[in-house]
């Protein structure tokens, strides 16, 4: 059974996407992954479709309604459906490579885009979700965080990438930032390629590429170095 | 003058994407931004058309070339340009709300995105790109990321989000995760919206946020109020 992505949003229409480009959109098409999109507002009862209302308490914007949305998520994810509920959302925990890699072993993902000034607490205590934030950054809804969290977790996927790709000298995959990349021409604007990547000793290139990484992770990323 | 965005990449089609719907989109419709939107492959100079070369010393996957990507950012950004000129890698400095609003106020962003391995570093380093990352896990592309960035940015400027929107109360903008919202009805699945919410005494009601707000941070990001 491949994995499973299904998205509940009020933009359907900017699905798949990145999410449709490149080596994820041919694994897509290969069904080595599936996307299910799912528009919120047909969950509406009224003839407005209303799907928000105000903030219980006062306060700027509009909070989606938990009755509407609860019974999407029912919808999509009936009871038994082992795939795990995500909200995007600034308030949850920063997705990191190491979650993305647990995703990407799993059977799935059932995600919920936010707009507005968020959902009723109700339908996250209720539904169990899990809320995820791609950064310390507020975006106007969580359709492209969605994109964010199914580019890094269906990229992991066997046989997304083709063999011509690797996962090992990623950065964050061994802790530290990629080391600097080159190629041709030899001569860039009078700039060389640094000696020691045509030297052809490839001891010294490894050395050379992990020196680089290391003090380009304490330049920028002291914090990953403390990890 | 609006501010204006300038992306290169080898997928323009994926643009604007979620930079086209709702607010941000209503935006860019009324002239309140601009987004120009370059194919990297038109400055290829052989008929295949090609862009990337294999990395020097080694390694898997392929190395965006240094002298096709330095014409397009020549072209796209001409010398005087005073915009920022950002690639997206996960090698970059971490974006923050903090960033988002700097850039925000100025005159817009050149923003290139990678694919494959990486860019050669005589571009990053000859066109003075800086270099930020959305978060601490890999991406297919640097597209996703760009609309990331610029969602962050255009949401900020003055005229985009409507009066009905707020920035006042949002995660991250004072130093905390945003307390839970609540809407109608009254009783969700037998559970009430809490009373405070609905006393109408708005003294209470800023406290209970505020106390909210201070005990989801310290649950779940405790390093946001070390800062």
């Amino acid at each position: 059974m491949s994995f499973s992505a299904a998205i509940i949003t009020l933009f359907p229409e900017l699905f798949p996407g990145t999410l449709g480009a490149s080596v994820l959109g041919r694994g897509l098409a290969e069904g080595l992954w599936s996307l299910q999109v799912t528009q919120l507002r047909d969950f509406a009862t009224d003839r407005h479709r209303t799907v928000d209302d105000t903030p219980s308490g006062g306060g700027a914007g509009m909070v989606l309604k938990p009755d509407i949305l609860a019974r999407a998520i029912d919808t999509v994810s009936p009871l038994g459906d082992a795939r795990p509920r995500i909200l995007m959302s600034p308030r949850g925990t920063t997705l990191t490579q190491a979650r993305a890699r647990e995703l990407a072993l799993g059977p799935g993902a059932v995600i919920i885009c936010g707009r507005f000034e968020g959902i009723d607490q109700r339908v996250i205590d209720t539904r169990g979700l899990e809320e995820i934030s791609i950064g310390d950054y507020v975006l106007a809804g969580g359709e492209v965080a969605a994109m964010v969290l199914l580019e890094a977790v269906v990229r992991l996927i066997p046989g997304v990438l083709g063999k011509a790709e690797s996962h090992a000298d990623e950065s964050f995959e061994n802790g530290l930032l990629e080391y600097p990349q080159y190629t041709r021409p030899q001569s860039f604007e009078g700039v060389d390629i640094p000696g020691v990547l045509t030297s052809g000793d490839h001891g010294r290139i490894a050395s050379w590429r992990q020196e680089q990484s290391q003090a380009l992770t304490a330049a920028r990323r002291p914090d990953l170095l403390k990890k």
